[in-house]
């Protein structure tokens, strides 16, 4: 097993708020951290509410990243970004050669999302890329505090310690959190604090 | 004097990069850290390049935020932003009834900067806000390595252990790092790295 260093560099994407079913085009924000405590960078795309344009777009931001090179793992907070724009993270593992983790807070309830699905004419693509996810792992960050994860191109083990060294200051990894708070200023001019 | 707590909320302000002289609108991002380790908020905000507005506007968003009752401090990179754009700091520190330290990392050259503003009409407002932000002190953070402050609303040794405490990762305090990293993304897509 490779040796997870302390400091490996993590791009973590989360969206901003959004207006459901608008077809608008949302804020995307990658954050670059060395392991759970120095941000590096900053990335900002935008992707289409319930569109399928996801993958394409964060793997072409990652690839064309002065950050590639010191980059050894993509973060997401879960599989969805921007409503329903699912993300195949076979694909996206293909195309930049990096490992990605998915991360839940909560167990996704798939019989909910398959309802939800039910109403794109391209059900079956995105049930596709809910399958091409994986199995869906749990851990425990702190006592009776779990989170739950996929992933792809690494081992159970390296997943887990890239988790816990992430969690430096809450149960969501840093560049997850980091991005949903610069993402969500973005579109309501403030983030944080007493939301 | 009071206690500096390691956990002190700062809220730093930076702007983007932008086209000097365009009397566009910049982006300016304020980071709330507490100390200088946990981001705990974003505010998005602009003003105007060359423009006398940003002392109004950001003392604005500081009284409007939700993290206002937490905060402890402003700082700021430079008493401009958004080119000349600048900041009354006695007026900030009236208004808001919040301290606030001013970082430069080079000795400000007092003599270029008057020649700069007299190619402003309002030159004398200008040159006011800048005897305003008083007297510019001297610190090192690490050997050799100096920085260059003016505070207002502290005693010069509790700011003197504030910047020290928000200088965790660079010479430059991560409230005010992380917003430069922040607010040059928005512009410019990307931030960070080998930039």
């Amino acid at each position: 097993m490779r040796t997870i260093k302390q400091e490996i560099r993590i791009l973590g994407f989360d969206d901003g708020p959004f207006i459901p079913r608008s077809k608008a085009k949302v804020p995307v924000i990658g954050v670059v951290f060395r392991g759970g405590n120095f941000l590096d960078g900053i990335i900002k795309t935008e992707v289409t509410v319930d569109g399928l344009d996801a993958t394409r777009i964060l793997t072409r931001v990652i690839n064309e990243s002065k950050h590639k090179e010191q980059l050894r793992v993509i973060m997401l907070n879960g599989i969805t970004i921007g409503g329903f724009n699912l993300i195949d993270i076979q694909d996206m593992h293909e195309k930049t050669t990096l490992p990605v983790i998915v991360v839940n807070r909560k167990m996704p309830n798939k019989k909910k999302i398959k309802i939800a699905l039910k109403n794109f004419d391209d059900f079956e693509k995105r049930w596709e890329y809910i399958k091409k996810a994986g199995r869906i792992y749990r851990m425990s960050i702190e006592k009776n505090k779990n989170i739950y994860f996929q992933f792809i191109g690494l081992k159970l083990e390296e997943v887990k310690k890239i988790i816990k060294l992430s969690c430096t200051r809450s149960l969501i990894p840093e560049p997850l959190r980091v991005a949903h708070l610069i993402a969500s200023a973005l579109v309501k001019g403030e983030s944080g604090g007493r939301a």
